[in-house]
């Protein structure tokens, strides 16, 4: 019996016993999103529990188990992975593509009339769990989210994490906690709220200016936070927290209970008293926990917003990460370029060296996401991930493409870039001059302050479409400090939809990143991080423009400059030149050659 | 006694009336909107209750009397006019601004609690009925539509129009009725919904071949109609249809009923049956005479996405209309630059002139809308209409903004130029050369099908906000193919929802219109018709690309040619040659040379 048919057979075995106790519990339907109670991008494995009953370990995908029916959604980047790791077991491979129905289209058509649905409410998103509810009642359906029928029979199930939380300091931590706390409470008194429930892991970090490690690159603690105009209260494991750390929090007034006394903490708030929730950053399961006389004031978390503008201060420190950073690729890609002619370089081997290289520079923290170092065809899979089992070898002719990106004390960074190996084809450039000059048209835009930011994407997709290219994915996602490298609540996407809390304010942090992708051939992506700077204000209203955060060169011998037009090239050498000063008195040796040369003008 | 305050003393004897009705029914504040059972643009003058109620004669503007207060919501463009005509009543001048609240914010938050709120269901559309009713529900307010109560109080109320209709006949009616029932009751079949019904006076008469002159400018007239698979009903006023039409509309199986029979017609759709209905062209009066047993299908009207999606012969006939409409500009601008020099030209004279050249084409049936004809600070009201009381006389130095269309038998059409008047000044120049960037930037576009249509938007307004520089309306709207100027649903502007409905598909129509708007000195806008036309497929889906209908000359004068690009200089040089080649054919004297000086090449 080989490994994978061993894992099978536990799957097998898993389905019959969960389905088991949907019988005993009369459960038509069993949904098991890829969710924590804190709605994170990146799971502890405690609630990995759809890989654990799927036995599909990718890090999204939703799994539907009925009496006859077990089915695994998932989207493109993961049908390879998940046709293999199904393979043998009873679950259907459901491919989720735009604009096809995905699980719960599936579940609103399939569940008996007058049927029950259980989910575990403690992971599903309040805003979720109410559109499913909605959509059963054409069935006459219920959804059940009181249990957690998994936890029935996961025996061995992973404990939750434990690591220790640390505090975020001046000079980096820019403004103190208790500054962040009473601006939180006014705007809870503008909204006329007495309270407000935070479960998203990012703003509890940003609001008590701590970070910890629980999961990876994503520098958060698994914790929640209940804060009222007397008491702020944070719940996380005392076991996290270190004597002095206690004692700053009790200075700044808050109180630490532990993590599992969130129920009880919700269940106690005042019948008649209102609390702010964040109906998408909040679980359906937790807010079970308040007496119906609680008055819900809806809103996105004050937090989400605040941590989004970053003030002039944090941009300074923002900038010296950016230098940092530059500087590490720049010793990388010295590297590289000797490296190559020399020795065995491979996928894996560039995120050794990259990853290095960055954890050489001050105030550096950890890798902000996996390494993404694609080869050719690889690179055409916008989420690859070089594997010990599945790498390529960089060698003959295409392009590498290296999307990577670091935590540090003063920022995080995201940076995506491409490099030529042996001589890439015509084609292969054509694709990286018109990505270029999807980054540089939305680079170079102003726009008015407040604009949704989905309304931006066209710019950057323009001279794309032009060539009858697009890519599936956004252009730009906002970008933390110190923090998740993934955050909102602005996105530019045509695809996201256009909500208020999607406007552009001063101080956001973007990604700017078009890309192409040609399956089986090569993939293209240029990222930038830029931030949202003021320019200036006119009859006719204030006025924003980008700022390029990201210092490193473009590969110029990726590119047609024949087909740049005059701005287009004129952009290009001015970010060169800025690259080149500002990273210069951080390198020397090869590093500084290979800095020079990379940035003569066109 | 004066004209201004006699009437405002009837005014005030309505209010009192209508007050005394008020407080009879219970109820605490009456809501008046400028609308009608159709939700037309237009009003017929039996539905303009606002009017007659508040003395404000401006198209646009909602009207809330309370027992202490009557306010009338206008937007800036005309709150001068409404100041005017309130002058001396009790009601005070509502100024709507984006971004502030608006009459319904009002009324949710001064209705005391638990009281009652009227409105004439007839003239409000369902979906915003419901969306009142839903925020009056925080302060346990009832929302009344049941009654009429203006009717109790408006004797000399006008009657309603009874103008004749008539047939949309081949070759420019291109695909017939029978055939666009067949494909409306496939559409049906689709949603599974047993009846249609149609409020919307386009739909109506697009749907039957059928054309009227109940308002100005739009080609329709005052109906109903209810189809289902077997029945295809429509009521209208039976004094309006000659014996020939009756028969045909008979031989096409469409029965006529009166238009006041629709309500019978609506309370007997058969319980249990399925009945499809667009909440945002429907009003609440309507469906309130449905049995609550009819199951409700919500959707878009399938005749709002049929139409706007023009035929290939649709497109022939629009190009012609297009040549003869540019050929009537020419003529008309060829006659205003000798007249100028010569004798007194007045923004009045332009609208009779430019009317007069349009209705010597063939084909042509009426103006499309109101001509703007503005001069210098009269052009920075996007809205203006000059009148014999109030207009400019065409003289000195600046630019004249024109604003015009026609009505056709094979298209509708709808055009903006600026003339140089004298000699434009470095500042007109220059937001004339950014405006027409936008035109260009957008008329350039590709993009893929489906896209939501307001996501364009930015395409055009990049080279705008580049300065600093933005206008409040949106760069298109839908245009009919002999039928209302204005249409739905696409609609290419940053402040609409991107609603599904919204998607650009092949063979729309849309204007594009940027501009510049600078209060007490001049307005810039320039405007374009373009069609969706399909601009290939590849790997990546299908993309549309704009063809430019519109075909009149821009006037060179206006711009600061070295501030254009090489791109954008090539485009207007083929525009200018396009026009020249499709226009001289049918010009002779002075238009033709006018037409060959103002497209050389620059």
């Amino acid at each position: 019996m080989n490994t994978q048919s061993s894992t099978q057979g536990a799957v097998n075995a898993r389905l019959a016993a969960i389905r088991q106790v949907m019988n005993r519990e009369g459960v038509d339907a069993l949904l098991v999103p890829s969710a924590d109670p804190h709605l994170s991008e990146y799971l502890p494995e405690y609630w990995q529990g759809r890989q654990w009953l799927s036995g599909f370990q990718g890090s999204v995908g939703t799994l539907i188990v009925t009496p006859e029916f077990a089915g695994l959604w998932a989207d493109s980047r993961y049908w390879e992975q998940a046709e293999k790791e199904l393979a043998g077991s009873s679950i259907q491979l459901m491919k989720l593509q735009p604009g096809k129905p995905g699980p719960l289209d599936w579940l609103a058509e399939q569940v008996p009339e007058g049927g029950a649905v259980a989910v575990d409410g403690a992971v599903m998103a309040l805003a979720s769990a109410r559109q499913l509810a909605e959509r059963l009642t054409a069935r006459n359906a219920r959804l059940l989210t009181k249990n957690d029928l998994l936890a029935q029979v996961w025996n061995d199930r992973p404990e939750l994490p434990g690591n220790p939380v640390y505090q975020h300091l001046p000079p980096e931590a820019t403004v103190s906690r208790a500054e962040k706390l009473a601006r939180l409470r006014q705007t809870l008194r503008e909204r006329g709220a007495d309270w407000h429930f935070i479960a998203t892991l990012d703003d509890i970090a940003w609001l008590f200016n701590l970070r910890g490690s629980d999961v990876s690159y994503n520098p958060v603690f698994v914790s929640f936070a209940l804060v009222g105009q007397e008491k702020a209260i944070l719940f996380v494991a005392p076991s996290k927290l270190d004597a002095s750390l206690c004692q700053a929090l009790e200075a700044d007034g808050i109180e630490v209970r532990d993590y599992t006394a969130i129920h009880a903490a919700l269940a106690a708030v005042p019948g008649g008293d209102s609390l702010l929730i964040d109906a998408a950053r909040v679980t359906q399961g937790l807010i079970d926990n308040l007496s119906s006389e609680v008055r819900l004031v809806e809103g996105i978390n004050p937090t989400t917003l605040a941590k989004s503008q970053k003030s002039t201060q944090d941009l300074d420190h923002i900038r010296n990460a950016m230098e940092q950073d530059g500087a590490a690729l720049c010793e990388f890609f010295a590297w590289l370029e000797v490296a190559l002619g020399r020795e065995s370089v491979t996928e894996l081997t560039i995120d050794e060296q990259l990853s290095a290289a960055r954890a050489r520079r001050p105030g550096f923290v950890s890798l902000s996401f996996s390494t993404i170092a694609a080869f050719n065809a690889n690179g055409a899979m916008p989420h690859y991930r070089a594997t010990e089992a599945s790498h390529a070898r960089i060698e003959g002719d295409g392009l590498l493409l290296i999307d990577s990106g670091g935590q540090y004390l003063g920022g995080t960074t995201d940076i995506t870039r491409m490099v030529p190996i042996g001589i890439p084809s015509l084609e292969q450039k054509q694709d990286c001059t018109r990505v270029l000059k999807g980054v540089i048209a939305l680079s170079r835009a102003r726009f008015p302050r407040g604009i949704l930011s989905p309304l931006l994407d066209a710019i950057a997709r323009a001279p794309i479409w032009a060539d009858q290219v697009d890519y599936g994915h956004g252009t730009g996602h906002g970008v933390g400090y110190f923090m998740n490298v993934h955050e909102g609540p602005q996105v530019i996407a045509y695809q996201a939809a256009t909500a208020p809390q999607t406007a552009m304010q001063a101080g956001m942090i973007t990604s700017i990143e078009p890309g192409t992708y040609r399956p089986g051939q090569w993939g293209v992506r240029i990222e930038n991080l830029v931030f949202n700077r003021e320019a200036g204000s006119s009859e006719f209203g204030d006025f924003l423009e980008f700022e390029t955060l990201t210092l490193c060169p473009i590969d110029t011998r990726c590119l047609l400059s024949e087909q740049l037009s005059e701005q287009e090239r004129s952009w290009l050498n001015g970010y060169h030149q800025l690259v080149r000063e500002r990273l210069a008195p951080l390198l020397d040796g090869a590093a500084l050659q290979w800095l020079r040369a990379r940035t003569q003008a066109l």
